[in-house]
This record gives C-alpha cells, structure tokens and sequence, in this order.
C-alpha cells in the first residue's frame, strides 16, 4: 500500500457522518484516562465506559480526557453521545490518515496534526495521528495507540502550581502542541546530524551506498513533510482564530508556537536543500574522478599504442626487412621508442593533461 | 491530436452561445434519470424527452437530474428550454474540454470539473468531464457517458433518511462533489503504490524500461494534474461563494472538500517530486556505475599494456639482440612484468582506484 | 536585431507623445474599413481618409473601425484628430514591440496584445501587435498587416441578429478579444501535437537532431509565452476593470476570457515542462546507452587483454623459452586461455555486468 | 573587493546621518548645472558654489539642478544647508552603493537607482548610481560622473513647449526615468542579440569557448538584475505613492513607466532562461557526441581486438603447432577473420550500434 | 550535534515559563554594562548584581543595560526581578538557538537576531544570538559573550551629542540593529570577494578541490541564511508595529533597516546563485574535457589499430604465408599503413573530430 496517501475504494462515496475506522490497529486494549484539575486539586483516574464522563462534563475545573486507540467504533461512539458531539465530529476523529486540520463547530474547535516520534530502542521513527477536541472547560484529545509523549505534560500538571493549572484548555492545548512540535524539532535534528555527517563520506569515499543512503533519507523527509506542512497551516489558522475558548493573554503562547513550527519547517528545507547539494556534489565528484581515470587511461594507452606498433613491425617475418640486419637496428628502435614517449609527455604536458 | 489541449481550427470566432459538442460521442444512447426526494420519499426515473421534466420544477422536493451523454444537441437544446437556462450556461455545458470553471449566472450557478476514474478490468484510468448547474431545488449532473460513479451517492439516499434526504441540493453538491475527490484520492494512491515500487528496481537493476515507466507516470501524474489544479481552484471558490443555494449550515462540508482537494493536490506534487527524485537517483546510479566499469577496464588495460609491449619487444626479429641469448633472458622478462603489474596496482592503491 | 526585445538607442529619451512607428512595415496599403450596426442595420465601407470618419461618430450604432497598417503617420494623426485621441494613446497605438497593457483613459480604454496566428500554407507562426480603443459607441482595432482573423466575427455581425448585434462596443471587444485567446489556443494544440509525438522518437532513436527540435520548440514556446502571460494580465485586469464602456451584463463573458486565457496560459506551461523533462529523459537514455557500450567494451577488452598477452610472450624469440619446446605446449596455452575466460565471467556475472 | 556587494568594515555603526562618499571618484571637478524653465522661458547656467543656487529657490519655475560627481563633501554639505536638506537625505545621496529605494521625507521625496549604460566606442557597459530629490517646483538629480545620458531631455526642455515646459517637476522626474529605463531595454536588447547569436555556435561546434561566454553573459545579466529588480519595487511604490508633487494627471505616465520596467524585468528573465536552456543544450550535445564518438571505438576495438588476437596466437613459436603446418593455413585464418567480423558487424546492427 | 538545528529530547514538553540555559557557555564571566545617557550627560559603569539596576529604572534618561553571557540562571534570574520581567521573556533570552523574532509583551517589545561577525585574526566567522528587550526608556541587550560589536555605538554615545544621545531607546534599538546588518553585509561581501575568485580557478584549473570549496561555501551560506531570513521577517515586522515605544520620527530609520536586510538578502541569493552556477559551469568543462580526452584517445587508438593488426598477420609463423617471400613485401605494407592511416584521418574530418 502507497505510504504517502493511504485511501481504499470502498471509501468513495461515503457519507462524511459515516464512522469508520480507516487506520491500522496499533493497540490492544483502548485505554481512557483522565486528568480534572485546577488551581488546588488534581484528580487522575482510568475510566472504563464512556459514561463515567457524565461527571466531568459540568464541573468548573478543566479536564483532561485522552484515548488511546481508536479502534473500538461503539466505545468512540459512547463518548460522542457522552459529550453530545457531533457526528462529524466523530468522523473527522476517526479519519486518522486525513490531512492536518482546524474546524471550528458550534461548541467545540477540532484540531488533527501528525505525532512525529523517534524510538530510541528500535532507531527508527513513528508517524501517528492525534485529533484534538476542546471547548472552555474540556480538552479530548485521541491517540492511535498508548504513548508516553504526554507525560512530561502530566508531570508539570501534578507537580507545578502555576500556569498549566491555574488556566482553561487553551493553555493546556498550548502545552500538548508544544510537545508535538518540540518532537518534531528533535526528530529533524536528529535526521540532521546523520546529514551532515553524509559530508565526509561524500568527499572522501563516494559509491553507490552513499546515494542509497541520500535517497533514503529525502524520502523520510519528504514523508516527514507531509505532515509538517499542513500541521503549519493548521497552527497559523489556530494562531488567529477568534474563538470563546482561546483567551486573548495566551496569545504569546500561540505565537510562540507559529514560530516553532516554523523553525521546524525552515529546518526541513534546509536538510532537503543540502541532501541535493549533496547528491549534486557526489555527482560533480564521481565526474570529476572519471575524468581523471580517463586521462590516466588515455595517456597510458596512447603512449604505448604506437611502441607496440613499432615492435609488432619488426615482429614480422618478411624474408626481406632491412633493419633487421642493421648491427644495432634494436637499440636504434628502443631509442626511437623514447623519443616519442618523450615527444607525447610534452604534448600532453601542452594540453594541460599531465 | 493532442492530448493536453484540444481544439481546432472551426471552433476559433464562436459566438460563445453557439452550442457544438466539442468532446468524443462516448455512448450510444442518452440517459436521462431523475432522482426526486424529501425526507419523507424518493422517486427514481427515467425519463426520455425533456417535457418530463416539467413537473418535477416546482415541486417543493430536491430533483436530482443526471445526463448521462452529450453529442445529441437537440435534446440538450430542449433541456435548456424546459428549464429555461441561459444559452451560455448549455453552451458551458457542452464544452467539455474547458478547465474546471464555476460560473454565477442569476438563477443557477454552474460549476464544471474532470473526474479521473481507475477501470479495474481494464487496467487503465480515464477522465471524464461533469458539469453541474443548480439552484436551490434541483441539481442537474451532466456526464460524458454512462457510468456508475455515483450509484453510492443513489444508494445513500435510498437508504438512508439522514442528512442526504433532509438537505437541500447543497448537500447533494457537497455529496457529488466529495465522491469525485474521493476518486482522485483512489487513483493517486494506486498511482503512489507503483511508484513506490519503482525504488527497489531503481538500486537494483537500473536501466531504460524503469526510465520509461518513471517517464510515463510523469506524464499520466501531469495529465491528472491538468485535472485536479483547476478544480482545487474550482472548490476554493466554491467554499468562498455567498450564495442563497448553499447554506451556512453546510460550511463545513465545504471546508472539508477543500481539505481533501488540497490531500490530492499535495500528493500529486509529492508524486511528482519523488519522480523526479527517481530519475535524478537513476542518474546517480548509472554515473556511479559507469565509473566502477572505467576503473576496472583503466587498471587492467594499464596492467597489462606495458607488459604486451615488452613481449612485443622481444618477438622482434632483429639479428643482434642480446637479451634473446642469455640463459635466463625469458625468466627475467617474466620477473620484470611481475614487479611492474605490482608498482601498478601499488600505484592504484594510491590513488583510491582499488 | 534581437527577437525577444527590440529597442533601438533613437528612442531613450523620446518624449512619449512623440509618434513613431518603430515596427517594420508589413503591408503596402493601409486598409481602413468601417462596420456601422445595429440591431437594425449593418453597413461596411472601406474609407481613404481619416475625415469619413465624422458622420460615424455621433450615430447611436455601433461603430467598428479597423485599422490595417501602421506605418503611415499622417494618416494616424489624421485619425487621431478626427477621433480627438489623446497624443499618448496614439503614441500607445503605434508602439507595436510593447508588452500587453491596458489604460483607461478619460474618454476611451486603450489595450493592446499580440495576435499569435498560424499559417497554414508557408508552415510557420506569426505574431502580431493589435491594438484596440473604444468607448462605448466606437471601437476602432489597430493591426500591423491585412488579415482575415477577424472575419468569422464580420460574418456573425452580417448574419445574426443575436448578441452581437444587440451590444454595444463591450460585447464586440469581447468577441475580438475571445478569437485572439482562442488562436492562442489553437497555435498551442499545434504545438502540442508536435511535442507529444517527440516522445517516440525519443525513446527509440535518441540523436542530436531530436535535441534541436526539443531546443527549437522550447524558444518557439517561450517566444509565445512573452506574449501571452502580460495578456493574462491584462485580461484579469479588464475584467476587474469598472468603466461606464463595459456593461454588467457582460462580466460573465470577461470571466470567460480569463478562464480562457488560464487554459492556454497553463497548456503553455505543461508544454514547457513536457520539453524539459523530455531534455531529461534523453539525457538518461544517453547515459544509460553509454553505460551499455562501455560495459560491452570493458568485457570485450579485459578478456582479450591477458589472452594476448600470453599469445604476446610465446611469441618471444627467447633463446631458452622451455614451454615451446613442450610436446602440448600450444593446447596448454589454450586450455589456460579457455579458463581464464571462461573465469572472467564468471566474475562479471557476479558483478551484474551481464 | 566583490563587485556584487560592496561594504568595508569602517562603515560599520557608522551614524546614519554621517556623510562619507563611498563610492569611487569617477570624475575631476563637480559639475553643477542648473535648468530653470516655465512655459515662457528656459535658463541654463553653470554655477560653481551651492550659494548660487538660492535665487532660483522661491520662483515659480522648474528648477532642475544636476551634480556631477560626489566627492566634494564640503559641496554636498553646502548644497544640503541651501536647500534645507535633512543630514539623513545627504547620506542617502551619497551612499552610491545602496540598493535602489524611495524615501518620502517631510518636504521632499528621495529616490535612486542604477543607470545602466552601454558605452559604444569602449564596447563595454557601466553601471552608475542616480539619486533624486525633488519638490513641487525643485528636482535635484546626482550623478557619480559627468554623462550626457540626460541630453535628450534638455533638448526637449529646449526645444518642446510642449509637456515638459508646461509641467511641474513630477514630469521632468517621469522623463528622467523613463531615460533610465530606455537604457534598460537598450542594453537589455544588444544583451539579447548576442545571446541568440550563441545558439548556432552551440549546434554548429560546441566548445569549452561558448561555455566560457554563456557564463559570462549569465553573470552580466546577473549584475543588472541586482540593479533592475529593485528598481521595479521602487517604481511600482512610486507609482503608488500619495503625494502633493506628484499629480493626478501624470498617473497614466508613472503607470508607462511600470509597464516599461517589467517589459525590462520579463525581458531580463527570458534572457536567463534562454542561457540556462543554452547551457542544458549544451551538455546534451556533448554527451550526445560523446556517445556517438564512444560507439565508434567501441565497435572498431571490438572488431580488431579478437583479429589481433588470432593473429597473435600463430605468431607464438611452440615448436608443434600443427595449424602452422597446413598448406592453406594462413587463408583459412585470413578468412576465420573475416567470418568474424562479419557477425561482430550483424551484432552491432541488432544492438542499433551501427 | 546538528549544526543547522540544535535541540536535546530533555527540553522536549518543557513549560516555557522554565528557564533553562540551552546554549554553550562561551564566556567566564557575565559582564553587566550601563550607559546612562541624555543630552547633557553620558554615565558608564560596570555594576556586579543585579540590585545595583534599580536606580536607573525610573530616572529620565535613557538607559542601556549590556549582559555579555547567559549562563548564570539566578543572576538572569534577580535581573527579571529587578526590571519586573514576565518569566516568559526571561525564557526568550535565555533560549539562543530559537529562529529570530519579535514578540510584543505589556510593558516591554522583546526581539532576538543572530550576529555574524568576522574575526580577523583566526580568519572564521562566528554566529551569536542576540536578544533585546526595550521599552521607553531602557534597552537590554544580552550578548552570548562579551564582544565590542556595539563599541563604536558607545563611542558615538560618549562623543556626539546629536542624535543618540538627545532619542529615546528607539534610535538606540536603530543603531544596535543597524549595526548588527552592516556586519551580515560586510561579511557576505567577505564571501563574495572570495566566491568570485573561484571563477579563474574554474575555467583555468577544474579539479576535486575546486568543488569542495564550493560545496563549503554553498554550506556557510545556507547556515547564514538562516539567520538572515527570519532576522528579515523579523525587522519587517518591526518597521510595522504600532507601539508608543518607537516613535513616528524614526519611522524613516526603520525603513532604511528594512533596505539594508533586503540588500543583505538579495545578495545572499545572488552568491548562492553564483555557487549554483558554478557547480554547473564546472559540471560542462569536466564533460567538454572528457569528450576532448576521449576523442583523442578514439582517434589514436583507430588509426593504429588496424596497423597493429597488419603487423600481427605477418607476424605469423605460418609455413606458407606468399607475401611474406615478395622481395618489397615489407615496404608494400608500409605504404598500405600510411594509406589506411590518411583514409582514417579524412573520416575523422569530415566527422569534425579533428
């Protein structure tokens, strides 16, 4: 299957309200946590059902609702019928190979944007979706699988007094975004050290692997791309959007993130433009080396060429051949021989060849 | 005639309002089927001359009328009168080699766009033109031949008494419109999978057929573009549009056709790039290559060059050559080549040949 | 004299009133013909002098004036003052190696653009500058040399009723304008046929002639190409224009003109990146071929090389050379010459070069 | 020194307001000339000191006040105290090296550009920074050395009642433009000659020579392009601005000026397209010959390499050899040879080598 | 470590209240400078904490406040206290490797750039983050290390009455940035000096060496880049705030800053351009050499091929071999050498490989 689009026929023509899940399963069990604070509580629980929600939904502290893995229809359907949301809404979660978006509903902002992740262990990385939902009071935001990129976000929510506890969603999607971004900073400089070691090899040792490993990685950043890009769409839209839910004194945060995403992608570009200067170098590099076999090959050759010719004369077996008799016809003929080689070294020395 | 752009010599000078079916007869017969439905009922048709139609105007009800063929201008010139449309607006319709276009007449809008559809039997994709005019109560689809493209779309108002049944033509548009984006989608993603593909017998075994296949989805992938630019052009002004036919409620299908022509349109340029990526790649490859086949025929000519020569010296016929008498002459010579092909290769090691 | 610009050192410095004709003169004869209609009448003369002209200037028709030849510039003065133009538009008029621009003047909107036109017979394009004035009542069109372009619109005043007749100088400037696009277009497709069928050639007997015609299109495209992208703009700048000369009613017309214009302006740039990529395909074949034939020569080479050479030393006349004197010395010496080809490849086997 | 930028460390955190000429002395003694012209009359002096310059301060008249050369700062420092000119507006005067700008200050407006000149006798270009600084009724140009670039214009003044003599300074500044940009176009065009005089060399005989001038030529085109691009931006704000000194009725004239400079602009780029498809011509012919060259060694090698070998294994002296021996031996060989040529040649043919 | 993107997975999901140092510490010691200035007085101290700030905090004049290096939290620390800085600014300053920016807060404008300087001595350039935080009448500005970048600004404070010393912190914020572009223009002027001098080196002596240093500078240009092209956004964005601290009357400053980064920019383009071209330039001489190389090798090796062979056949011990008895034999094949040898070099002509 295409890895950059991924889309199958029996989705054509689908009412956009139709829940569907269109990713892979990449978890088991669908794990529901919450996390209800403010100012002077924290509450964090698993819930089962997605009616134990009911609880949360009025109280004035915010909360905190994520869900890992999306695979269970009825259960995400539970919770769109707990939080009275919109079958769109619904659908949008759940088309999780969608482009990052922003929409905007009657009482709730959607947002999707791709996770980029590296796995220290494995030493590759991972591209998963994540949609979030929010209004004043609640933030849901779902996860294709159980992942620990949250947690520092938990940490400073359970440990620190201060802004993530004292204020609504907003600064709570601030922070979640935030941490999105930061990964894809990490991953990109990640990418960038592996590319900017390419250098050495290219100059010093350049073959086919070198271009294997080029290629390899202009198609990982280009993949990287496609959810980078739009993510940046997404933020900019998100930075100047007017809504009840997105408080004016968070304005810097949403800023600040405008400007991250924008680091990350100037840095894409960046390592795409130098993995083609790359390949340009490595091109002039292997045209300037077969130069130089060619000339070597060309001066050697054309020097020998006319010697041999020479001794392949007086190789032959006419009865009648002068020089053959001549007493030091041999040396005459090696002399001759150096002479040319000698004339042909100055006439390569004229050409710039030597 | 070209593929990119047809026209001919007859058509230059036209009034605008002189109908001419510019296009390919692609059916036998015109088919003519109405759709008539409200929440409550839904009548499905065929009707054979446009008088038919008459009752189906005023009624309260949203009237789906598709066409499917053009080439009989008559029939097309009575559809205008029952429906008393502008002859700009026929003549629009007729044009099917125009570019995706969205026209605001007084009491219709008409918007036009190229479906590209994958033939699984055939193996082969092909694009035809749709053009839709509608007001708030009926929707006319005009397509180039018969086909089943939309049969999901029937099969969903048919079945299903929500949001299809209970909207008015806005919805239907968004329905049409949406399960053409959805086919761009398809076909670029089966498009994707081959490309894809192509890596592995890039590195492997580069040679002209995988030029030829790069070559040809080049153009297929720009052949689809020509499609799909305009149409996202199309779709934006759609969504931007303030019309009394599309309701504010509907908005956000909108915004989601534009999400999903801009996933299309990325791909297509993502697409594009890693063709283009393949042939630079393919480039690289058979430099390299070209280089390995030079190096090795440069060391074993150059090896083996002076050796020839020598060997050509002493099958020389001269009569005094004293290196022929001595008693271990031949084993000597021998010793010489072998210290030369050794300086040779030693010499080669040197300068990174080996 | 340079093609794409030309400028000659007497013109800095002119005043811009100044009125010289700086085109060649491409005709013997001016030609100055009138076309007078209504809904009611048509009437065609040629006149001689720019005085004829007075009794049409105040009539409530339609008047069309069209200017063959310029290089006359009394008579353009003469028409000038009968028409009381401003000296800049006159000046504007004759300056036919100007880019396509639009000015609105006090009493008259002046345009002006070049006419792509291909001849049939000679096998060549020309391009020509064409000027247009009009207000609402009179609109007299400017070409370098007699020609038959805007005869199907002569043909349509005389013989229909509709539209044309009915409007004023708007619609008419509209239907002049709409035959210049579509010869663009026409000229385009012309071109575009030639190009596709490149691609045969191309991959099947790769020269240098197929470079030149590749080269020869690709000025051709962007000599073109220079007329037709400021035409865009002047087109999208007439039909943002709000003048008293152009009528509502027509918008949906000028909107026409534009999509039009996109249409060839987008066939041009798909055709210019079809000549590019074509440049690159045969630089792949090229490659690829030179790739085929150095292996062909490298095999060939290495594996007569050491054959030779062993030919080479029992072909000295060493006095003690102990294998000639071997019983099978001579099937010995092509055993080994058997195995070492047959060892070579092998090699070039497992090296992927055969 | 660079000749794209030039800076020097001692510029750095210099005052803005203080004057250093940092351009070259390009000429001995300034030239201070003054044109003082109304409809009625004209007055041209020379003075030598900025006092001079007072009388014509308060009249009615145009003053036109032209300084060759920039060296005297102790001149410019008067000049500025006689007409009241802002410390900031002399240094913009004399930074000769600035990117072309407009300012608008309190009771003046600054511009500059470069004057591109093609020196006829010399057969080289040159490029020379103009400032302007005019009010209502005093236009003050500065030039880096003594040209008569602007003479045409005083003839005009002269001799024309017209325009020029009527109006107040905004037409004098259109037309010293409007000579300006003439230049542009000028050089542009004999830029443009010699270049699509390349392209029959290019085809004809391919050398490292057309290389070297195509480059040259890019580089040139380069050079103007740094002094042309801005140059648009600042006519296209000039032609934007609200000003009390530029009047409404000259509108049409700033706008001629626009289009000219992006006929310059277009022009410029068509000319660095047309060497970068010159130099992509380029390479493809050289590898289409190189191959062409590479084929013909190839077969001729091919052929004679197993002949020579042949030859060369009954030239070995193995005392039985039985082939040696036969009667018709050496023309069974002789015709062995010519057997093998034969295929080699039909190989050749199936491969399309021939 | 990524030289293009530096960030560490500690910092990921950080709140950005945090301060944490990111950068390397470059210096020993923090150097904590105040200028004091107004029109009458200039006061110049060295203080040791940050308490020692307060008095100047709401005195009249204006005052710069130096901090050469970051790395001491708490004294960053108690100067946030000392000034009543918003935690989030104090993060701004500390975070050195975020993409330059301006953030306007309550009561102060916070912005950062990157310095580029050049150091004479060891013959590198050097890339350092700046910050400023400015309100009305103080101006901070924190340095990575100490460095006398702003000594001749300090030397225009203690010197010059006019200006500086008689504004407010805008002119001050001026001439810092002013000073921060002059050293982007002069060390790009530094690059360009060097970057045209490889032009010679090009057409005269292409090899390994010449592309590696190109490749260098294409390098340090993009890492330049980087700074220069946000750096621009940036002091674009500031020429357009709307803020009571940069006052109406220094508008004119601002633009001119504006000028002065586009001219950096369009230079920067224009050298990486240059580079680009070069590449290119050197790519056509390496092939144009190779075809002249392998010419001359094809050329020689056909002419003696043939020769070589002849002398084979008579070479041959054949027992009956009849030319080998002719009495001229020998001379008769010498002169069928010399006419193969002339027929050759004629085909050579006439395919202009001569």
């Amino acid at each position: 299957m295409s890895r950059y689009l991924k889309t199958s026929k029996d989705e054509i023509g689908l009412s956009p309200q139709e829940l569907v899940f269109r990713g892979q399963r990449k978890v088991d069990e669908i794990l529901l946590r919450i996390m209800d604070f403010n100012e002077s509580k924290v509450e964090e629980i698993l819930i089962k059902s997605a009616t134990d929600l009911q609880e949360y939904l009025n109280n004035e502290s915010v909360t905190w609702f994520n869900v890992d893995g999306l695979h269970d229809l009825d259960l995400i359907q539970d919770i769109g019928a707990a939080l009275q949301l919109d079958q769109l809404l619904l659908a949008d979660v759940l088309e999780t190979n969608a482009r990052p978006k922003i929409h905007e509903y009657e009482d709730w902002i959607f947002l999707s944007l791709k996770m980029v992740q590296y796995n220290e262990e494995k030493k590759h990385f991972s591209v998963e979706n994540i949609s979030i939902i929010f209004n004043d009071n609640i933030l849901i935001s779902f996860q294709e699988k159980k992942s620990d990129v949250f947690e520092p976000i938990r940490e400073r929510i359970r440990n620190q007094k201060r802004t993530l506890r004292s204020s609504k969603t907003d600064y709570l999607l601030f922070a979640l975004l935030d941490t999105v971004i930061d990964h894809y900073l990490y991953v990109l400089s990640l990418f960038g050290e592996k590319i900017e070691s390419f250098e050495e090899v290219l100059l010093d040792k350049p073959d086919k692997n070198i271009i294997e490993k080029i290629n390899l990685f202009k198609k990982e950043l280009n993949y990287i791309r496609k959810g980078i890009k739009p993510a940046r769409e997404m933020i900019l839209a998100l930075s100047k959007i007017e809504s009840d839910f997105i408080h004016k004194k968070n304005d810097v945060h949403f800023k600040e993130l405008v400007n991250n995403i924008n680091q990350a992608s100037d840095s894409l570009d960046s390592y795409r433009e130098l993995l083609s200067d790359q390949l340009n170098i490595y091109h002039m590099i292997i045209s300037s080396k077969l130069n130089d076999i060619m000339k070597f090959l060309t001066i050697f050759s054309v020097i020998f060429i006319p010697l041999t010719f020479i001794a392949g004369i007086y190789g032959t077996n006419f009865e009648f051949l002068p020089e053959l008799q001549f007493k030091y016809g041999y040396f005459i003929m090696l002399g001759i021989m150096v002479i040319i080689s000698i004339l042909m070294l100055f006439y390569f020395k004229r050409k710039k060849w030597l």
